[in-house]
């Protein structure tokens, strides 16, 4: 296949099954803002700390800085500080397989412009030159390939706030470029020759057009050229006005989570730490989300065609602290029990039931488009996953869209027992999971419910939400611009 | 009443009611240890980092300090790391608050030397002169008492590995006494009139006599004359030979937990992260105990009539990390169901059944001495509280020391249901509590069941365990001396 | 007059007449060299500590490193320690104006990349954003500029050892220009627009050749169309070759000192530590040059028509030590006596007699071209000046060259008798200065006898030196590509 | 000889040989003081900044700290800046053999309390602990004793400002003695045990009497047991109200120099940057004194009576600058052709003829107490010497005190040509030291001209400063006690 450098072209690429079929991914948000690791408004993310202090100057960063800082300490001496002393990719390698992550996306370059590869269009102010003396990039991503069953990806911030050829361009209204070629577009094609990322996380786009930032360009190098050509996922974010429109899978904005069918892979960004990206050192343990806020997020956007791309800080000395491992590793082991219907599973013909959520999986799916958006309901053939994220009332679940055949059988994976199907009274089925001993349930928390031989249907779901006006006529959601 | 500087007449102080009672503190080791906080072994402990550097060389703390810090970095140098700056005492305040302790103890100064409050005696090697530029005693002990019901304690380490002035008297056989006269003796006073503690945890006193520290004399003047003479707790390391047998409470070694009654007020002190007791940068989740770990702790130390002191290291920025933060709130949320059966109790006739725990409260306690080892079982009069750390087969609970009469009564705490008793063939009683319904349990890790009007019987645990050659015959554990 | 970006257009334009006329400049070594600031070897200098220490690995820059820095410790780690927090511009401007001097030049970027300016193509690597937090650039010249008299030059090295894009450029034979058109030249164009220098020393030309540079294209827009067109003047170093050949006045070597007349513009850098040119903590008292040896390198140099542009190297922290400040200073008082002798001459006829050497001045030039290389020898108008460096044994000064008149007239600068002047057996004069008050002598280091009235002579010494093969056909010095 | 703990006793031990015919020393300041190494006002200096900083909080060191360094920066945060890196004692022993000194004084502790020996009494407050990881008075020792021919002398503050000791003792208006007793006198004894100086420098005495100091048990101890007691010289700085009364030889204030003979050995201690002891960055090139200065303060000091101390203050890496090493080796230069004159001499009967200084030997002196404050005239056995710090008009030296014979020779020193000598007019003689060729003079600073058989005169100079109301009937400066 031979891409053209439009938007039509590149568009058409599709995204890798890996990817679709990978469903959870661990965010790293890494750089000098991990030193002062410090945020001051639950609105605000530590990693914005240049931002809010030098740009914005709000207040209590200024005063943060004021009080424990020499005068005119700037944030390039934050630099020294970034020792990542204590770095050790293995065990970073063996958390992130333990979670049951299938792909993971560093901040190699945020919008900060440092890089955390030894990168020769940053000179002196990259993790080889300044603080770490390493490089972290390559260190990250020789441990992870070392531990298997993990892509490597790479989160890169086109622009960058306070790099000088960048504002410079800006204050021309981009008739000149400087920025662009000089040094956001050799870093990519630098970092993809020499780490060779299987994903690139674009952001930091909005602040000018596809064309300034050479996208369209770039991306017909990476899909024809490229050392990861075959490979390669990308997401949307390639200047203004791109999210959820052109590049690869969907963005949209951070957090997106729109509770139902999209009719293009997407993927929702969501943070561990309820309030930041970055490592704030002053995060408390209510701020970390708890385990079966994890699967429930995971549970609604896997339901609704995306994956959850989880995001954790470590620190300047370079560890994941124990808040975070620990709720990694309760993740991991609930995926050990319920993996099955999370990775490669797609939408089922309807997404929930109120907070039921649904995924299936095909016995045989020979005939089947392998990007199709959701799997049909045969009932020789589909398996559907419900996953219940609060104990029924009486242990009696009640599932309305389903609808039992004789042959049904229903088990809660990680459980022997037989649970037993009624039909119920308004619809669907109940399911008797009171039954069960509860202190032999695999999880306290949440719950799969995999379901076999249900009746065959014929529903088109996207067919559904473009009648609810929920997607326009193309798929899209509707609100994908409002958002912008 | 008036105490003489000899043994008998010191150790026959009481301990004070509100210590017996408050069952539950929070120990916090803080200091320079803080700043390297790393170890290399599960044997070792952060707070140990200087010894194990230059006082055995250990190879990995040689090789660590040589690959991260500039050649000829000394201990001291770290002082002007141990910042503080994100202490905010009154959030420590709030969390022991919430975490259900009682008294609180601070190493206001560790085997290193460095004093966390500005001492006279410590010069240029104090928290106020170096590093936090702060008094971190008086402004932890100013919160605490803002949040009221916690007690202040102070740890006090009366040896230091590197001060010239010991290490010369050691060499002298400590015939001469400069460093007690001139650091550790005037340091004891000097806190004691600055902050009012009312717990003072006396350690490091292995290398010298009691009469090298002039701890007698020290503890006559604090039980006499002292602003903090009435409510004053102290432990049993006053002096090499000391612990178990002189001084107030029992500490004997760390992690005293002897599993049966001790005639005499103890205290087990436990750390929250298994491997050390400052704070260690490479903690990991699994590091860090359960909350069914330390509730199980609790429940076999006071039972056996001990105090837990559970302890965590703050880090050099002065923060609780959210991953000990999460325990102790746990903690403190089932305390806040199962308080009743914790504070203000007493050990009961019998200690346990397996690893059920009892504890007892009377209903009445006039006649009795407040300063008793257990309480008697009086039908009428004597609560009962079986602590139940695993969920029993089928959900029948048996107990077989509680005999009932027809009047018994079982409920759990945190839960409105009764529940049926019924004698149990080989003594003892059935307890049928699979009969509540799981998921209005008040809690998934352990279980505090309240048993009223059983009947009464004479027994007295203590003469039992003379008996057995586990208390010598002055109730003293038989083996303490082994382990001096 | 326009200029063409060719070597022949661009050599034809003559070197501004305040460069010719000031004769003494002073060139300032400052940079993160300065923090650093030691050598180790007589023919290294401080500013080149990065090259040895990283590029040639000396084993005593690595030991040096290896002692009294942390393992890791980069080049780049030296930028916060760039203080400059002494840095009081009124007071350099202050000594270098006592000290005589008609122009400074300072290293606004040396070899190590980072710009004293906050250059848009050094981001994160200049005293802006990094150590100073400061434009020393434009501060300098503010203070130069408001104590009057003296032009302000800037030093720029083309090449920087360790800029990865040159390294690139440098591995692709030159085939890509990205350092070049991304760095150097912008930067050029950056601080001409800024800073308005008079005088651009390039330097770090040798690795690539002028076109790699882009220098003729450079200098064509300089001289035609910059805001410093018509003052400014610039040296010889414009790429591999170009010395002693094309661009201003010619550098050559540094220290390029000849010994006799050159047919063109020249000038002679010369440090006052002997052993380098950036500051050295380790200089010893007799590293710095006397004054009599400055006064002596400045007769020479002017004798034979070059500038002595003088070097110091300040403190990391800013300031000119007092060790060299004394010998600006004591060179500035003698200059006070004798600037006569100095500024605005030209060379004469003759250049020296063995160690005393000669400048020279019209009464009236006006049929004389401006940039002549000497003056003629015309009885009524010329003015000869003989510096005498050594006392002459028993006051007898003899000086061959010099044809006396009847009306020859000869005075001491800054002495008000007379000094007389007899014909000499061997041909020249002997001038009786012996018969002066010894203590009244305006120095002990070294005196001008001013000569008028002195016959008539007819001679081109350029000529001369043609013939005797020290100059080429063309006046270029023989030598100089060897010196290549 | 065996003292007593009594002035009486004490002060009648003589002042050792050594020390009288040494006439020249260096002191040397050094400390964290040396870190900052700056002031901000012509009266005051360096090594008093933590004084004027956070004692009296002066304005400019208030707001230098805040604009430098960052907030809650404390004095002891300066320590690890104190490195020591580049410091030389062989360097340093060089320079002060080349400087003709004789004796040293390093400042051991100053009233920073920071001891550059590891001190038992300063743990972690001393430069082993701190900064230099070094014992810098132990290696400092070694090198001068390498050298040969200097003495090693510590000068060592009794007092503290910040001593909480010392602080407390105060409050208590000396009814405690805690300081004295753990801290300063402790001191003494260790470092004289340990580095065996010959000579003890007390300062910092004012603030307590010489009881709270146990300065006379100390000197009892020093004089009759000490491993010095032979050839320890100590000065007179041991209480409030000593100076000038009590001790060894006087210091009285700093910079004493009464410019009449005094009738007791004293030390006149005169600083090379003449506005600080402690090394000030910021220190320009007139404020270091000429040689011209240096050599008439050395005359003046010698003719009356006193030695030299000349001080330097180092570098907190360990330096002596240029600058001072410059003046060291030009004063050590014209000491080497004027040493006769200096070192051995003693006051002749008369001082000085206005700006011109005597001092005398005795051919032999056998019958001579070796303790006399001055030497008699003898024709045939005295030699004068005359130091003349100003060339006189025409070369015509008027010496009105001296009185020749037939026999009267008299040479410059370092000069082999005779000068004529001739009785003057108004008394006296003259010298024509006009006739020696200049440029053969041994020096263009200052001359001594070396005077033998003059006339026989009796003449005591102490008795006629008793009439002059000069010196009190003891001999002692009538104004001493205004000063103090």
């Amino acid at each position: 296949m031979h891409y053209e450098a439009d938007w039509k072209s590149l568009d058409a690429r599709p995204t890798p099954d890996w990817f679709d079929n990978g469903k959870f991914g661990i965010f790293i948000h890494w750089g000098i803002f991990s030193v002062p690791s410090i945020d001051f408004d639950q609105n605000n993310h530590s990693e914005w700390f240049w931002s809010y202090w030098q740009e914005y100057k709000k207040p209590k960063y200024v005063e943060f800085m004021k009080k424990h800082y020499k005068p005119g300490f700037s944030y390039a001496d934050f630099g020294p500080q970034f020792t990542c002393e204590l770095f050790e990719p293995d065990q970073w390698a063996d958390i992130f397989k333990h979670a049951g992550a299938k792909y993971i996306v560093l901040t190699s370059k945020h919008h900060e412009g440092f890089t955390l590869w030894p990168s020769n269009y940053s000179w002196n102010w990259n993790a080889m030159d300044v603080g770490a003396h390493r490089d972290l990039v390559g260190d990250l991503k020789a441990a992870i390939k070392k531990v298997g069953g993990i892509r490597f990806g790479m989160y890169f911030s086109q622009y960058e706030w306070f790099n000088p050829l960048l504002i410079q361009d800006l204050k021309k209204k981009l008739a000149t470029k400087n920025y662009a070629n000089m040094v956001s577009y050799p870093q990519m094609i630098e970092f993809v020759n020499t780490y060779k990322p299987e994903l690139i996380w674009s952001d930091g786009d909005w602040s000018a057009s596809d064309d300034y930032w050479r996208s369209k360009e770039f991306l017909q190098w990476l899909f024809n050229e490229s050392p990861v050509k075959e490979s390669i996922a990308v997401n949307d974010r390639w200047g203004a006005g791109t999210w959820g429109h052109h590049g690869g899978y969907w963005n949209v904005i951070d957090h997106y989570d729109p509770g139902h069918l999209v009719a293009h892979k997407w993927e929702n960004c969501f943070n561990l730490d309820r309030f930041s990206w970055g490592y704030r050192r002053t995060m408390t343990s209510s701020d970390v989300r708890t385990v079966l806020e994890l699967i429930n997020e995971l549970a609604r956007t896997i339901a609704c065609g995306g994956n959850l791309l989880l995001n954790i800080g470590p620190t300047a000395d370079g560890r994941i602290v124990a808040a975070f491992e620990l709720r990694l590793r309760q993740l991991g082991r609930w995926l050990q029990t319920n993996g099955e219907a999370v990775y490669g599973t797609k939408p089922w013909i309807y997404q929930n039931d109120s907070n039921i959520w649904y995924t299936s999986r095909m016995r045989l799916d020979r005939k089947l488009k392998p990007d199709r958006i959701f799997n049909p309901q045969v009932e020789k053939n589909t398996i559907v996953y419900a996953f219940v994220m609060q104990w029924p009332h009486y242990g009696h679940l009640i599932l309305p869209s389903v609808k039992a055949t004789s042959k049904t059988k229903a088990q809660m994976l990680g459980h022997n027992h037989h649970i037993n199907v009624t039909p119920y009274e308004g619809g669907g089925v109940k399911l008797d999971i009171g039954a069960l001993d509860w202190h032999s349930l695999p999880s306290f928390d949440a719950w799969v419910i995999k379901l076999e031989y249900l009746e065959t249907e014929r529903r088109n779901p996207v067919k559904e939400l473009i009648k609810q006006g929920l997607l326009d006529e193309n798929g899209r959601p509707s609100n994908i611009d409002y958002l912008d």
